[in-house]
């Protein structure tokens, strides 16, 4: 692996790991009242579009990091309408 | 253009108007309760590391794309900061 996909793979990491404590606070409080759904789905659909780029683009660490990003961010769309209602 | 960067401009575009209705809403209601510090901060690092790989990588998308939502998400960071300690 070239230092090149090793940078990658330290960004992978810090924006993959940024989404787990929100997705568990938000889990935990079920306080989704600053969150905005807008933010919500296009960030959903976004991290759907980099991961096509990162396979296009063979990028080991992007693929990683959108796999994995995609469903934390499928988590907060889901917590928001279901906690949102009430 | 090829259709490889037009994918990576459309995920930019996403991802990065993503976190303005964040902004614009944060900025608005001062209302930092569910947003995770150690999310933002850990985020706006891995966003710094994303755009190191972009310029790395000749990849315009993720330059493009990094340069806006690093400073999206510092005034993330600076609101939580200002506003959570109220």
């Amino acid at each position: 692996m070239n230092y090149i996909e090793i940078i990658g793979f330290v960004a992978a990491f810090l924006t993959t790991a940024a989404f787990l404590p929100q997705v568990y606070q938000t889990w935990k409080t079920k306080d989704v009242s600053s969150l905005s759904l807008p933010m919500l789905l296009l960030f959903f659909i976004g991290i759907f579009a980099w991961l096509i780029y990162g396979v296009l683009k063979n990028s080991p660490s992007m693929i990683f990091a959108n796999s994995i990003t995609i469903v934390s961010s499928f988590l907060l769309v889901y917590f928001k309408i279901k906690y949102g209602k009430k």
